[in-house]
């Protein structure tokens, strides 16, 4: 299994007045850690959408185990948990780098979809090319 | 059941290059109809942090059916879909405004934490009043 | 002179760890307020861009004079300072609600610009029509 | 004078429907610069906050030159401009890495703040030897 790591400073701005970095700030990190990985693929989502190929979101998931402080350096440990020709699920750990601490962990999960149309497509076997670059579960 | 209807109109900073709404917004918008769902009950956050109540959020989670869009407006149902003494469990569905269709589903879980020691309490032992008022699943 | 008010409740998320709303969301508070000055002359972002005009950003100006709050609600005054056929210039005044307090005050300046080419356009020989809506200086 | 450079990557949930990035977006940039500037002296806004020192902003500005776009790497050139015992004016210029075309120019105004009581404080004779690290005009 390919696990692409991801390392963040996290942001004042990611912070709220609880002195933590508020939850949906999580799924920005998680997008980040995602074009990560797929970058390393030897693909991008530019490139993907310069063919007509768009990734949505249709579920996101996260379980918040300790907060994410301003000046923490956090790292994303990124995979596929499961890919299909329609949908891929990425899966993410988030931890402190200091002293490993995880801090959450989530998924989420993505259509293949024609941005002309806006439909599913099944990238198996509209892109069989991309499909074997991507299927690295 | 208690259920709250929060109006909310689609900000264009909440978009992204997709032309939709980014989905961590929808967080984001949950938060503002909890927020509303708890102010009907006569208690506010800012009420809550002042008695040194924190209510940090420790899950998330959403599926997204239908992409919001810049001008839309949505309507946010949100009720309480379940209660204990250390935690409670928050659930929303987003509608278009205009037509009525169902945009995304979500739940959020929060536990209760005093802001002191930043641990977990029992609200109901701890603030029987404040439960009293909570309580509306 | 033409003033729009809008009135917003401060967001949970738009706050940072130094309790107070950060600097960057007054211009996402200007942005709506904006739109909600635009809709007022019967104009809308989504027709102007419909009929291929758009209208980016050139510069932002803001002064902070006071914090804004959780739970504070906000009052945003906002009118034309300055408009030409290629560039108009909005105003912002920012008050607390419950006294009336000036918070901050900014401006923006955006292009008129065609979305085909993404060139400045002049607004008032190629649209009189949306130009006599517009121009309430 | 000091010039530091941050290299960033546009994130995509910074980008908006008009497909660059969304203009208040890079204030946050700007802090994120700062932040880099600031750590290079050997301080770092956690330990200023720590020792009872805040640095509210209380005036931002920026022109937009050309829009990033998702997909770019931008460098930010991060200098003070100026510098006095009770205030700092940052000065930014934000270049797209690729072609080192200019995207944007801005600048930052903070106050030197006490978090006890929230009033300005005179840095150079309070902290004396934070000063001395700071003053790198």
């Amino acid at each position: 299994m390919f696990i692409n790591e991801t390392r963040l400073k996290v942001r004042y701005v990611e912070t709220d007045k609880m002195g933590i970095v508020h939850h949906s700030k999580y799924y920005v990190w998680f997008e980040v850690a995602r074009d990560e990985f797929i970058a390393k693929l030897n693909i991008t989502y530019k490139d993907m959408e310069d063919m007509g190929i768009m990734m949505p979101i249709i579920e996101t998931h996260c379980k918040y185990i300790q907060g994410a402080k301003y000046g923490d350096e956090v790292i994303i440990k990124t995979n596929i948990e499961e890919i299909t020709g329609v949908k891929v699920i990425f899966q993410y750990e988030v931890f402190r780098a200091i002293d490993g601490k995880i801090l959450a962990k989530g998924s989420t999960v993505q259509a293949f979809v024609s941005s002309k149309e806006f439909r599913i497509i099944n990238l198996k076997r509209k892109y069989p090319e991309l499909w074997e670059k991507i299927k690295v579960v």
